[in-house]
């Protein structure tokens, strides 16, 4: 490509709304123009990353026997009304009618129509496997779109659907889309973990997140570095700790603390360690009649160690708790404790309550806690002596740096990441919705067993720059860059020899197979080294009089910290092996 | 591909509400699967056409100079009402409110939003000419969407918006997509016509139609086939007659026609041949005061061959009718004819209208009229002496075949297409809307000249198919079929020799740059040709047992009467020319 044929647009400062760097240098690059709140236009620039991931992606998906169909954007509402996400989806699902007033949705995946697809076309148990992806414009009408294409509401996404016999079959599906996205994520050349995730109600243990590693990103990610565990912070398991409950070693003591509410003010206060205290969070559940009206509810007390967060999807796996939860009210509060918060605790209740004790807190011993008196807290408190032993153990919190990790190989360390896919079992979620049934090898019919697997083809692009990026710009792996490599010519209007060796190495870079720019823009070297650096073109090649005189020219990685000077005959195949590296 | 990895679904009948043969033929070939009125899945087979369609444009747009980004199929209101189309389309424009309550729109096609980032993005004649495409999924809410792809809803579009500084530049853009649309069809391998075409208020002789020659198709085309001629039924002129109107050679008489009041019935009953016969139309225009309320109006009769149609393009370019016309009110008729339709006439008015003959209504003696009297009729009218040369003589109706050519080189023939492409002088009717203005050579803001240039995607599948079929099936042009030839073994499962030699021949084909499917879905030789019939794939090799003992395999063109021996080390070469031939 010449840039003279193509639409280069630059800029020098980011506009104001841009809060994070890869939204700020996908705008300076001319990557994407903002059309509206979370709506972007795709550039020239941007499109041509596009279109790389996008080619990367069916061929690995073609690789692992998926096959590429088209789905609409616009779809019935009547589908999703049979799985009831039509009604059970909040404001997310953008809904539209037509003119004859009938209701559609714009697609932000595509489980109702792909199954709807596979309740007619695979009617029997010789059709399966199968798996169908479409690679389609996506939207979904956040509440607060932000961080550019990491957060957009049109979006393009590739969502693959397998569909099996059995749980076995589906599992050996999952493994398949799992290869496949290494293998992908490995052609992007971005540094990436597969995190095992949260099934939800499904159960089982197939559900992976890829998440692409940068100190940006908005997810934690829990692994182990002298071990292959990774999960994310919903699932990744907090040990009971190894060393059992120590004795008690001093007395039950109520103490003034007052005004001081806040566990970590409590123990500053007390001049104990934040690990010597316990946090109460107080939940309740409701009783629902056959109508689904709430007729009564109960009270849990949660108790986590001062220093530990609460983990709401371990919480929601709670026998009990399952069906669903909330934050008790102060009116429920009162009543079972006599006591408004920040100074609750196990002891002393005015009404009984569940107690649910986090593993951790459950080993504890000699612990301060809310005294159920407003100002008053406890200290030298333990189990079995002061009040009896919890009703339910279990793992209720995140974990945190230094936890050992669960395969026993070592302690967790936690990184930040950015989700841009997902593989997931759906059992049959969908089928069973939607009665997708198959002819079983006895002629009876079947629910298919289905998997999903999504990745974010447009927030590849923001992933892949929160990691590779520096002061100057972008710097973009070679399998994705929008240009592999550009020659730069000085002078090209001043000199016919440049010109000319410029074009002749633009055209045998070509013919070698590098998708290359010619920049025959005719701009000063300082304005065109500064477009490559912030559009991040991994190779550049400076043709100047002063390098053709020498037979050298200066070629320069985009991670480099100088060029190198290579004789003219050897630069392409120079240029090859930097892309390869 | 191996069939076995790849998703083929053929019905032997074709649903009951698929009405034309194309529609038909991607039902049953499993291209296509109904989700909603005027909404389709694309199935791998119909999307295999589509990924090819668009690999052509994009190849030719590139090119043609054009540069490719993606502009999103939800966009903000705003800039559709700065262009009035928000208001002024109608419910073929699909409207969605966000969670916010504000207006969007799902794209039917994207001058808006291109003309804002031209705005933005173009701000020196220096940049100036650039012409933007993008290949989008489209949505337009038809009253009444059939034909399956070629009158959908939702459909894809290939779209390119062209930017000049002025008219001779945009002429030259223009013509540079013209050439380019010509290599795309060329490419495609359909038999098509381009189309001179009505630009509308614009005027100027800068739009184009391209379509797809077939029998069924819904437009009239307009050529000679003795010259390059070729227009669309809107624009196609018909000249005035050649020779001279001939004398008045009967008396004018009034004669009682009763129940007569179709020209045709009237010229039986007189028996009169029907081009003496006159047809009177009566329009009328409003005139509006400054709010827009007509304040009164004036009444026209308009006055063709009794054989002949009105042209509504051409009437709207009838002086004082330019503004727009609508046909008069039966009280509007009585007032100024005294009389009911059917048996009106330019003699003999109660009040004065003004009078516009067609071309050839001009030229006539010795004519038959309504007598503006019910069940009577006027034979032998003659202008001058029975009646004032009419107020005006335009060219108001549409040609016939046998009209001569409007380039003097023969005679018009009519043929029936299939719009799938159209280029189209925009001039400044958006640029103006929007302020899309440059600094051009002296420093001071012009506005742009602007082009449209669309091109069908999905519908080009739905044309190509009525233009290309028969009994059995599809009959795929080698560019644009799914597969360009199929690897068909018969009895692969029980002999090792004919498994053996498929997918050799299969590997061969591909290494040799052919776009091949082995069957090895083990179908019996019936079923499978059958499939691959209706699928239209352009070549078949049949690999029998009885075809390897011989040395020579059936090779078998889709149009192809019946099969040819090849020796089996000829095959590959006898496929490529046979692709290429």
């Amino acid at each position: 490509m010449k840039a003279s044929q193509f639409f280069i647009s630059t800029l020098k400062e980011a506009p104001a709304d841009a809060e994070v760097v890869s939204h700020k240098l996908m705008m300076r690059a001319g990557m994407i123009k903002r059309l509206g709140a979370g709506i972007y236009n795709y550039m020239p620039m941007g499109l041509r990353v596009i279109r790389k991931v996008e080619r990367i992606i069916r061929e690995e998906m073609e690789r692992a026997g998926a096959v590429e169909l088209l789905m609409p954007v616009v779809q019935p509402a009547e589908l999703w009304q049979e799985t009831g996400r039509f009604d059970k989806m909040g404001p997310e699902l953008m809904r539209v009618k037509d003119r004859h007033d009938r209701d559609f949705i714009i697609q932000p995946t595509s489980e109702e129509v792909v199954t709807d697809i596979a309740r007619q076309e695979l009617r029997s148990y010789k059709q399966l496997p199968k798996n169908f992806y479409h690679i389609q414009t996506k939207f979904r009408d956040e509440r607060r779109p932000r961080f550019g294409v990491m957060r957009g509401r049109e979006f393009t996404m590739k969502d693959a659907y397998s569909f099996d016999r059995d749980p076995a079959g589906a599992a050996k599906s999952y493994e398949a889309m799992f290869a496949a996205y290494k293998r992908i994520f490995d052609r992007f050349g971005l540094t990436y973990r597969a995190v095992a995730a949260d099934t939800g109600a499904i159960g089982g243990d197939l559900s992976h997140e890829f998440q692409v590693i940068a100190k940006t990103g908005e997810d934690a990610i829990i692994y182990c570095p002298t071990s292959d565990y990774a999960a994310n912070i919903e699932l990744a398991e907090a040990l009971a700790p190894a060393t059992p409950r120590a004795e008690p070693t001093q007395p039950l003591a109520k103490t003034l603390t007052p005004g001081k509410s806040t566990c970590a003010d409590v123990a500053e206060f007390l001049g104990l360690p934040l690990t010597r205290s316990l946090k109460s969070l107080v939940l309740a559940t409701d009783t629902l009649d056959d109508q689904g009206h709430p007729v009564g509810s109960t009270v849990w007390l949660l108790l986590l160690r001062g220093d530990h967060e609460m983990n709401e999807v371990k919480v929601g796996k709670v026998p009990g708790l399952k069906e669903g939860f909330r934050f008790a009210t102060l009116a429920e509060i009162d009543e079972h404790f006599g006591c408004k918060p920040g100074y609750l605790g196990p002891l002393g209740l005015k009404k009984p309550v569940k107690i649910i004790a986090d593993r951790t807190v459950a080993a504890m011993s000699d612990f301060c806690c809310g005294a159920n008196e407003a100002d008053y807290h406890l200290t030298g408190v333990n189990w079995g002596r002061d009040l009896p032993e919890p009703d339910l153990v279990a793992d209720l919190r995140n974990v945190v740096e230094g936890d050992p990790s669960p395969d026993g190989k070592g302690v967790l360390a936690i990184e930040r990441g950015i989700e841009v896919g997902h593989v997931f079992y759906l059992g049959t979620k969908y089928s069973k919705a939607m009665n997708a049934t198959f002819l079983d090898e006895t002629g009876k019919p079947a629910l298919m067993e289905m998997g999903c697997y999504g990745i974010g083809v447009t927030r590849i692009l923001g992933a892949a720059i929160e990691q590779n990026h520096d002061a100057r710009g972008i710097i973009w792996p070679a399998s994705i860059a929008p240009f592999q490599a550009v020659v730069c010519p000085i002078g090209m209007d001043r000199s016919d020899a440049v010109k000319e060796a410029a074009v002749r190495l633009y055209e045998e870079l070509s013919a070698a197979g590098v998708d290359v720019l010619l920049d025959d823009r005719g701009e000063r070297p300082g304005a065109m080294f500064a477009d490559w650096e912030l559009v991040g073109v991994p190779v550049r090649v400076v043709v100047s009089d002063r390098g053709l005189k020498e037979g050298l020219l200066e070629v320069q990685g985009r991670r480099d910290a100088e060029a190198s000077k290579v004789a003219l005959a050897e630069v392409g195949a120079f240029v090859k092996a930097r892309l390869q590296a």
